[in-house]
């Protein structure tokens, strides 16, 4: 192996999601060359992940002809808690209890590898080749099905001495709440600024104000009618859309006086919504935070559903230079 | 100046405070050998704080007959933000602007010379010779006539991008508050968890419990006064400390949830009430955290007024390693 690292044209970034894992090609310049997905199999605790994540890269180097000596590594993404040394505490997405899953792959693949929690590597993606590059003191928020975060520093994945950093969508914004949180809380960010999180605020403020809106009359409602409605300016939209970036405002307030980063990045599928949300959360943010903290820019995430693969890709190949 | 390093036997740690500059002469395995404080100057903008400090200091190296080969060099504290290169962005206390310190002092001294903010050099101490020693990820809150924090990270101070992070006095704990905070803004944890914040708690809670209580007949309320009744089971103290509890409970979850700690240590005036308020955060704390986050160890800072002083010299040594 000696002198490899400095052989290396290429890597894999590999996002295991609950339904999906998506795969990428990168060359170490940053390319994305391929990407492709397989479905995850959760049966028997999702037992089978790992050989399948390894057949598909084995595949992949066998189709394209590399040498495994040009390949500085895999990158690993899991949906669910990683600690510092890439040992998976708990995934209870895909089933699994505590695994040290980049031993485990790197015995299955025969190259190196390094994981992480989901967000973070997102997080670290959109840092690299996404929303906040050229920053490398980040905070992502994604807003998704829940509400997930990850926290850049010095251009690394802080993962917290227990992989409980970024768990943005946890922190208390209601202590009047009533409502339960999916971890069992009341009041935290997930339940106001997740797409469910959207909609039963929307419920809440339609019951509370009774005034006219086309929102009334939406069966199924989703968050993407709030927010399309609020576009067109309906009042009773925009009073959601305020509350929402009420809650994710002063919860990005909390964690700009911990960790001061650069620069905001919001992703997940909501944020499709647009500038919509980064307004209506720019003005809270900016109304409960320390002047000194103030005017931080936030920004759009543009990596989409890669966000990950190329988190991954990165996790590799920072690995070559620390 | 090659190999100076390898001779290093001693440094200087100086905790500059509006009122007066601690000083403290530390070997390098983190013995306080002598210490010492002189008056701060704060006409004209504190202009003669860094001769000052340049004078004493050179006093002491030539009353010890010390080799200035000898020293590794000299951490400075600072009471305002200061920024990852070590410039004092603004220092309200003392009267500077925009200052790189570091950079003055070493032409001033002839030594190396690092700076940081006051409270983290307070953090950075406690996690190396105080209540946090064998931890290397820590958070450390101070409650004295305001809330300030400090966030080490992998055993080196947190300043963030722009010298904010820790700023946790000024996380947003009641959206419902309309008393303002000293920043400016409404609702901020120092508004309850300072030693004023205490007292405007406690005047708060007697005017709507009207209950029976030793605090009544108290002149000149202090924050010892309620902790010294609540000790001795008075109920209305008893609800003042659970009201306080709560706010620094809640403001230290979502510091967890941001970078997730080994371990809290509270220090500060106020912390010399004890476990009393060790208990009171604590189970606020758990309250409102992620599963996950629960259970982290809260200690006592155990330095006092010496922490500053201990972090500036810590700040020097870890320097020394990389």
């Amino acid at each position: 192996m000696e002198g490899a690292e400095t052989m290396s044209k290429y890597c894999f970034g590999i996002d295991i999601g609950g339904t999906s894992i998506k795969c990428g090609l990168f060359n170490i310049e940053g390319e994305l060359l391929e990407k492709w997905e397989i479905p995850t199999n959760r049966d028997n605790h999702g037992e089978a992940v790992p050989q399948d994540v390894a057949d598909t890269i084995l595949d992949k180097i066998k189709e394209k002809a590399l040498n495994k000596d040009e390949i500085a590594g895999v990158g690993i993404g899991i949906p669910g808690p990683v600690n510092k040394e890439g040992v998976v505490l708990k995934c209870a997405n895909l089933g699994w209890g505590i695994l040290d899953v980049a031993k485990k792959m790197e015995a299955l693949i025969g190259l190196k590898v390094f994981a992480a929690n989901d967000a973070n590597v997102a997080a670290l993606g959109e840092m690299w080749q996404g929303g906040a590059k050229g920053y490398s003191d980040v905070v992502m928020v994604t807003l998704g099905t829940g509400v997930g975060g990850g926290v850049i520093i010095n251009g690394k994945i802080h993962t917290g001495s227990n992989g409980g950093a970024g768990e943005i969508g946890h922190i208390t914004v209601n202590t009047n709440e009533t409502a339960m949180c999916g971890c069992g809380n009341k009041g935290h960010l997930e339940q106001y600024a997740s797409a469910t999180g959207v909609v039963r605020l929307a419920k809440k403020i339609m019951e509370e104000e009774k005034i006219e809106s086309v929102l009334n009359s939406v069966e199924n409602l989703t968050a993407k009618d709030v927010f399309d409605a609020a576009k067109a300016e309906d009042k009773l939209a925009l009073d959601i859309v305020e509350t929402f970036g009420r809650y994710l405002g002063i919860g990005l307030s909390h964690v700009a006086a911990t960790v001061d980063p650069e620069v905001f990045v919001i992703g997940g599928g909501m944020a499709k919504a647009g500038d919509i949300i980064l307004q209506a959360v720019e003005k809270n943010y900016n109304e409960n935070i320390l002047n000194a903290l103030k005017d931080k820019p936030f920004r759009m995430a543009t990596l989409g559903n890669d966000a990950g693969i190329y988190g991954c890709a990165k996790l590799v190949l920072t690995s070559l230079v620390s």
